[in-house]
């Protein structure tokens, strides 16, 4: 059985009685990620495309840069109680030129605290000016708003976990002539466009600055600021964004797409690369 | 302004040209809770309600077991750049029978890492078994499908500010007539359903073992466990669950539903809770 799908036997109620039926149901287990073995991390994700999440993830911490960073990742040798190896734990070596080991173990803790009172949105959004590597590119790219608009309708053929669970989201690239790359799925939508910056730093791709990010889901702070930091300047959003979102996004000068369908969407951030607006 | 909604300003496209316009934005601002002046953790949220959240973060988290284990809980004095309070800290004391400091700080490291390599869903599963206080009720309660199916139409009128902005998932607490109670709503789902834990602990109200918890949004692992540790026995979904949160319903003896809509839902597990099934 798949691992990105599993199988579940549901009663459905019609309205009027129950009928038993098989229903497919999208795959949800832990990752846990260890550097040089020490505990980094544990993420509830759809397994499949592990090796990008991970990538993917400690890039948005600020533990890699590239792909170059990572000397070997690979799952743990060990066996779970029923001897079987459960693929649900990756254990990375960094390179030298990777975060030192005490970055690792600050990033680690994961605790954003602050040491005065005043945790608010700037001091989160001074908090990402501070890790930001690339400047998005001020002049472009430019996107026409009608290849914007077909974006979410080119990606739903494309989900194919989506379409049989009902419980995936999805990422990809886009460029500006509408063509999607790095199409990827997960219970978790971080998780999602952590495969897909992953994926394409595994392929040394890494400014992204002539692509849009786009998500099936809603644009919190967290998918503006994984965009940021892979030097993505457009992020299209197929439902709602939040208003640290859009703090964010107008703080970074990233162009910030949202309720994108069909016929029309809602440009929040960064107009000068829509055509027109 | 609110902090629930921020208002935005856009530039819509309808299709053929651009329009300005304003618009309402889900607020997200971080929360920052601290244990006895310690860090504990940061969670984007929609701001209201936090004291309520922060009761039902530790009581999932294991550190508080009721409105007892709180001696005080306020928002820090300080102040920040600007002289203004952010209302996005809050200082927790714990009385003598909460959870013990080093039980706190190792919660606060939050990394729920295994000693071995077999990291999986049944090792997640048998990690909530340990902290379960509340045992599930085993013969009730019974909802009628047609109560069931009928929860989110009724939820819907009450999530303001999904209405106004879109970005807001919401929770409730439902009784076996379709009465709901707390409903409460966020950017995040699991702090929606904190809050509603939260509000209902204030009240002397765990365990819940007469109720339905409603969710606007999907069905993880991570929102079946916040069930099963407040002892509600059902969880019901507008949307679809993973296979994670299927596999610790059954394991745990909750009712799960599913996809449900004014015309039907899918019931996972816990068939002897509803009539007819």
């Amino acid at each position: 059985m798949s691992r990105v799908i599993a199988r579940a036997k549901v009663r459905h109620w019609n309205g009027t009685g129950f009928v038993s039926r098989p229903d497919s149901v999208a795959g949800e287990e832990p990752l846990e990620i260890r550097v040089a073995g020490a505990p980094f991390t544990v993420t509830m994700r759809t397994p499949g495309h592990d090796i990008e999440l991970a990538h993917g993830l400690l890039h948005a911490e600020g533990i890699v840069a590239g792909r170059a960073d990572v000397t070997v990742m690979r799952y743990c040798d060990g066996v779970d109680e029923q001897g079987r190896n459960t693929y649900n734990v990756l254990d990375v070596a960094l390179s030298p030129t990777a975060a030192d080991p005490a970055a690792v173990a600050a990033a680690a803790r994961s605790l954003t605290t602050t040491s005065a009172c005043g945790v608010c949105g700037s001091a989160s959004i001074d908090a990402l000016a501070k890790r930001q590597r690339y400047p998005l590119p001020v002049d472009g790219p430019v996107f026409d708003p009608a290849v914007l608009a077909r974006l979410p309708e080119l990606l739903r053929p494309r989900q194919q976990g989506f379409r049989t669970t009902g419980g995936l989201h999805a990422a990809a690239l886009a460029t500006t002539d509408g063509r999607l790359e790095f199409v990827r799925e997960d219970v978790g939508r971080h998780n999602a466009v952590d495969k897909v910056i992953g994926a394409a730093m595994l392929e040394g791709r890494l400014p992204l600055g002539d692509r849009a990010l786009l998500t099936s889901s809603r644009a919190s702070f967290e998918l503006v600021q994984k965009a940021v930091l892979a030097g993505i300047p457009v992020l299209v959003a197929v439902s709602a964004p939040s208003s640290l979102a859009v703090e964010l996004a107008e703080s970074t000068g990233l162009t910030l797409v949202g309720f994108t369908r069909h016929d029309g969407f809602n440009l929040y951030t960064g107009h000068h690369r829509v055509r027109g607006a």
